[in-house]
């Protein structure tokens, strides 16, 4: 059964005029699994630090773009509208960049919540 | 860890030139969690069939339309690009029509796979 978050939406809709700071919605959850909004507008991973976490993230960027950076890579993998991403637990990564021009919009779904 | 899948694609690659049947494809598995992208064009559940199933499923809807039919609702629920919603398990639904004239894209979230 779900167990919060709106049984329904758009995930086009309730996009602020502006967005300062990175925006965390959580759109679904059911069981051990999360399912979240992320907006960002230039945004990155301050320097130097890096996401860790105990389980697998999938990502899917619907607008906007971003580079994400796993730790050991050369340089970020460009995530433009469409572009999907597994990441592993455990897999040190971080966004190196967001679009500075339009809003990015992702979608992530964590496991083990 | 990434069970099977591609660890990164993009959902709106390697679109087939006709979707003569409805076609459904695993973008990612990890645990109990498997995420899909289904194609439609102009299909439906059959008619008087219901899917009923033992655990939610989230859907999105990235292109297209579709109505979807919550069983003692009055009629379908019409699902456009963006369009989100939980299909509580054991709530039995159907697929009432999908958008005849254009491809409907959309991304489900399995749980208890």
């Amino acid at each position: 059964m779900t167990e919060s978050g709106n049984i329904f939406g758009n995930i086009f809709a309730n996009i602020p005029p502006s967005v300062p700071v990175e925006l965390f919605e959580t759109l679904a959850r059911t069981g051990d699994v999360r399912i979240e909004r992320i907006l960002s507008h230039g945004q990155a991973t301050p320097e130097g630090e890096w996401y860790d976490q105990g389980q697998d993230e999938w990502v899917l960027v619907l607008a906007g773009s971003a580079g994400l950076l796993f730790e050991g890579e050369p340089e970020p993998r460009r995530l433009m509208a469409g572009d999907y991403l597994m990441i592993p637990a455990r897999r040190r990564h971080r966004v190196a960049w967001t679009d500075a021009d339009d809003l990015t919009i992702w979608l992530a779904v964590h496991t083990g919540c």
